[in-house]
């Protein structure tokens, strides 16, 4: 594991679209360290299965769909690494990293599902090839389809996304639902990619989004490395550029939408909705299909998981607060589906009544 | 200027009110260094105008009028230094020191207007008195009363509001317009402490306030130390808990509020307005009378200070957002009277319509 890419923040911003966080050559992948952003732009050369798990145990690599891919790609080295030529051997090994992968993040559902897909192929490929080459081309490919996939999903929530927004437009966004998470584009950002590589001007404003800071740490760091016009808020500046008439529309990311449209989201969300909603703003959510789960039935089904007090009162080893206070930390919050203008997704926009706008997408 | 308790952050909440930011005692000021707040609660013994003049300067005391009950002491400690026996000379140090302390905030307008009255009081006593010792003490009893006089206006604004809650209610403060920036009690946080000597039990809930943290590092600890139930949030929380049904009312503090109610305070202050209305919630806001400004005919005419963007892309001088990305930061933001349920006042509280009933406050 190496650095190929020293601390470089004075890096040229570039107008070919967003800062990949991943990328694959033949052997190896490198990934960008997310921990060190924005202060080291450092790409790590992962070569071995257990440097894969280990960055995304640490949170190296962080997104979900960004972990699954890598672990995707954590399984093709565990075939290459493999010298025999026995393929019943192989698909032992290729089980044996699966298994171990899963453990590096125990609750991350797009994990479990690259895995499973990655060892279901495996099994398919020993069934039609015995070269062991042969075989760990075609799982390599499966890994690279994951990861097109996942592009291709964002690059498709972009253009659903896209004519919501005129140039001139000022866009609020909250957390970081963008290239870092993703493949590429990411969810919400998608459409400022987008925007940006025809030439229509938005200007995008993001939310700090304490505690963890991801829209000061990612979101402002990866549309600025695009070259994308953004301005950097502290969460509780929301409401004051919205009162100026600086935002015509607000978009998000998501990280479980219900049934009835209710959408789970970054702590904070539901404020901005709420604040949208009083001056008039639409609001939008971009969301893959794999993300809507019709089996949620409401917001109130969705466990909301509360995180470590020290988020609050420490930052980087400092204290912001007084020993011992009382914190409340939720990670998430619920915005009710009245809040939703509409809701972005691969196979197109839909709008209320959710409840039957969204199952008609699982059908295209 | 030495320190008279070091670092105690296991120092025993009490029941007996708010920890006092400013203590006289004959020939000395203590003043507790907010600076350092919550790590270390560390009062400096200020024995000379120089050290009086150096903890304002230097933000070891903040808060309007703390500020002014600082600089009058001061003034104090020149008369103190001044060893010769002729008035005339007296007064001179008295001029002299008062107007280096001017220098030490320029903007603060509550400074201005202590010195002010500690040197015309000066002059009135220097037609009465010949004695040195006489003139010292009589300039000490000035500053004493300018003391607590600014006690007093908040311990009413304290009494006016306090009828407005009820035991077991829930109630949310945005920054600190606590005792830390007052003699005691503050303004917004006045009824906290009164409520707690009269056993009326609030459940105060304390937005820590980006960028500065004045919620975190002050209104918690503040709360904390006198033994009131406080619960820290970050701002974005504040919705959230609004939902759920935990606020029963909102109270800030200002820094002017206009002839037609509109309120200028701490950036945030005006999200949370409307995120109240939109929960139905009343927002309430404590302002002495000299925070009103009839003068000015509405928030548009209150100029907003930008602040450096260094607050929000940085911490503690760790970097959190990349270099050169843009931010603003508006140190302050104005509410519309029309979110404003009622202001309170060291002589009542008023409403609606504030362009009658603010004059009439006046008058009484």
């Amino acid at each position: 594991m190496g650095t190929i890419n020293s601390d470089n923040s004075t890096l040229v911003p570039t107008s070919e679209g967003p800062l990949l966080s991943l990328r694959w050559e033949e052997d190896r992948l490198f990934l960008l360290d997310q921990r060190l952003l924005p202060e080291h732009i450092i790409f790590l050369e992962l070569k071995a299965v257990s440097e894969i798990w280990d960055a995304i145990a640490t949170m190296k690599v962080r997104g979900a769909p960004a972990i699954g891919i890598s672990a995707a790609y954590g399984v093709v080295l565990a075939g290459q690494a493999y010298e025999g030529d026995i393929p019943a051997q192989w698909i032992e090994e290729i089980h044996k990293a699966a298994d171990y992968l899963a453990t590096s993040r125990p609750t991350a559902v797009n994990l479990f599902w690259a895995l499973n897909r990655m060892k279901d192929r495996a099994t398919l490929l020993s069934e039609q090839y015995s070269d062991i080459k042969m075989l760990n081309l075609s799982l390599m490919a499966e890994a690279v389809l994951i990861h097109q996939e996942d592009e291709e999903v964002c690059r498709m929530i972009g253009e659903h996304a896209l004519p919501l927004f005129e140039s001139g437009m000022g866009v609020l966004t909250h957390c970081n639902a963008g290239g870092l998470a993703t493949a590429k584009y990411g969810t919400a950002l998608a459409p400022f990619y987008l925007a940006k590589e025809r030439g229509i001007s938005l200007k995008v404003f993001a939310d700090e989004t304490r505690p963890v800071l991801q829209g000061a740490r990612l979101t402002a760091f990866e549309l600025q490395q695009a070259g994308v016009d953004v301005t950097l808020l502290t969460d509780n500046m929301a409401a004051v550029v919205m009162a100026k008439g600086w935002i015509q529309a607000v978009i998000v990311g998501t990280d479980r939408v219900a049934a009835n449209g209710d959408v789970a989201n970054k702590i904070g969300t539901y404020g901005v909705a709420v604040l949208a909603k009083a001056h008039g703003i639409p609001f939008y959510v971009a969301s893959p299909l794999s993300t809507i789960d019709l089996s949620t039935a409401s917001g109130a089904d969705i466990p909301i998981e509360e995180r470590p007090e020290s988020e609050i009162t420490e930052f980087y080893g400092k204290r912001t607060a007084p020993v011992g206070v009382k914190v409340f930390n939720p990670a998430f919050d619920v915005t009710p589906h009245e809040y939703v203008t509409a809701i972005i997704t691969e196979k197109g926009i839909v709008r209320e009544p959710y409840l039957s706008t969204l199952p008609e997408l699982f059908k295209k």
